[in-house]
């Protein structure tokens, strides 16, 4: 147990989930130079760390604006000073289009949409702002998901776009999967022909992803690119081979506290802290101080410990760092980071935006 | 779309978590019924809900005293006029030794213990309470969770305690597997033989778990029961045939966001609203307008529609109610419950212990 794990439990107990700036920082500036690298702007996702601190920090770093997921992740974030704002999401009903009115009249805003009924009413939103409203269209080139599935329909909603009063067709939204760049670029190409056909043109091609991070710069015609986890990193993006376990700015501190068999044990950290997302890897985190233990299953403030492997055992009262498999879950659990600079305690940042799934 | 929906969608907006206070109060009622049918007391497990305006409903309705899984949580329900409390966890580190000795101060605690560390700690909470603590001993009888794997065990543990200054030994913490009643009989039976020799006595045995509402009765020497999710009830609480979909008590309403294929679309609740806790079913949550849809999987915001099956295929923009897979986590996710009772909003109760995990 190190003297930093020490003073952790002891002034914020555990489980804690702790960030050390300093990775931080060097995670920023590295999706920075990748963007700058390509030529492309770098419009990080904010879904990861919900903190409007942490996005003036991507912004002070060279950021063009933040990506939001939802529309009150947004709220947060223009309340924390931000600008630019583009959410990759439809927004539908009388709720949502009042509220996005409202954030029009304070920031600049951009919004997606993948089908006609959004498009239909995003128009009372512009109305509502008395001010024009930039949409870019969700592609979707592999990943089916959002966004509509060909070219043909791109330019369709593009058109009706702009044909909408106080709307302003802005460009694409992507997410290519990691293997699907050629493919969207034959999306890209046939649908900026389309563009031209209908005398419209794409001002934004946005992509997205941490794993799409060595991708940046294989899409002709993209402009900037949407990267989330790659502030803190996680054991997902190590098996992806984009981080290595150095990159991991964010740890999961949590006490062992039941060891009623030789083989295994108990951490304080369960599916309420951890999330049950397994991300398709082995086990549900790496500890540090064991890499050879299995967090095997949860409940809910139950980490079980599968020690068969593990020469040297933790004890109960232990306090061990986890390597999360995914940290935007985890981040969402709690209202607070603690913040940390190598082997020294910082303080703690509240997560402003956790919850805001509306 | 019901108008009740329609409402809710256009005041909270979606994905809304939804109780009905006429289902929750049944479920109530029938948890508190089925306990005092066999004469044993209610102790309600307040991790579902983490409202302590739900854990005085069931207070008022019969239940002894209430059932938390973390010290955070106590502390809410403390502040909310709650006492009696038992904590089903073992307590360590200092930070919450001197957390629970201020709890001991104000209400009646109890807490749980099944290693020799735990117990070694705890005399430093009722030394800084000034007051003696109640303290059981976790057994495990099949579940590998927590909890001694003996009777011997159990007994060293209880002679620990009770040979602790400020420790008063309680009873034994019990949680059997569904089906492991006759063992945990015979746990207990040898370990209240060893307790007697050692002139002790388990004033409190406390059995757990929803499931386990069908056994209640079962245990001979059993005092009290911890029941979480018969409060809410859900699609694992279904699967296990102890609820109806009648009973099932919240709902989370999110909307239909795209529709890029016939046989696919997105809903706007996903792993940060329903949370990837499959608890061994099929899809991740039962949808009531469309029966056949299955929801497949998640990306952290987008629950991801299969509708391969489904005759009637929601529409973008339709609000659909779901009935997910594990309310315990679901609850946890939000700031606030919204509230009706049968077709009528009533308004919003506040989560008040979301996140308290530490």
């Amino acid at each position: 147990m190190t003297p930093l794990a020490e003073e952790i439990a002891r002034i914020y107990g555990t489980p804690a989930v702790v960030i050390d700036l300093d990775k931080v920082e060097a995670n920023i500036a590295r999706t920075q130079a990748i963007c700058d690298a390509a030529g492309i702007a770098n419009r990080p996702h904010i879904k990861t760390h919900k903190s409007p601190e942490l996005a003036r920090w991507q912004r002070d770093a060279g950021a063009r604006g933040i990506t939001c997921q939802k529309l009150g992740e947004a709220e947060v974030m223009a309340d924390g000073g931000l600008d630019d704002i583009l959410i990759s999401y439809n927004i539908l009903g009388e709720e949502k289009l009042g509220r996005l009115a409202s954030l029009m009249r304070r920031v600049s805003m951009t919004v997606a949409a993948d089908n006609p009924v959004t498009v239909a009413g995003l128009p009372k939103a512009a109305a509502m702002a008395e001010r024009p409203l930039d949409v870019v269209v969700e592609c979707d080139t592999g990943r089916k998901r959002a966004g509509v599935e060909t070219p043909g329909e791109a330019v369709e909603l593009a058109r009706q776009i702009a044909g909408s009063p106080g709307l302003r067709f802005a460009g694409f939204l992507m997410y290519p999967p990691e293997d699907g760049w050629p493919a969207t670029q034959t999306f890209l190409d046939i649908a900026t022909a389309g563009l031209t056909d209908a005398g419209l043109e794409a001002r934004i091609v946005s992509t997205g992803g941490t794993p799409n991070l060595v991708n940046v710069g294989k899409l002709k015609g993209a402009t900037e690119h949407r990267a989330g986890t790659s502030i803190f990193n996680d054991r997902m993006q190590m098996a992806a081979g984009v981080a290595s376990l150095e990159d991991c700015a964010l740890l999961v501190y949590s006490t062992v506290v039941s060891r009623a068999a030789p083989e295994r044990g108990i951490l304080d950290a369960g599916s309420k802290t951890l999330t049950s997302d397994i991300g398709g890897l082995d086990g549900h985190g790496f500890i540090l101080e064991h890499p050879e233990a299995r967090i095997a299953r949860f409940a809910e403030e139950h980490g079980f410990l599968d020690l068969a492997k593990c020469n040297d055992r933790p004890k109960v009262g232990d306090v061990v760092r986890i390597v999360p498999n995914h940290v935007c879950v985890v981040v969402n659990m709690v209202d607070r980071l603690v913040t940390v600079r190598g082997d020294r305690l910082v303080g703690d940042i509240p997560v402003a935006a956790r919850g805001r799934l509306a």
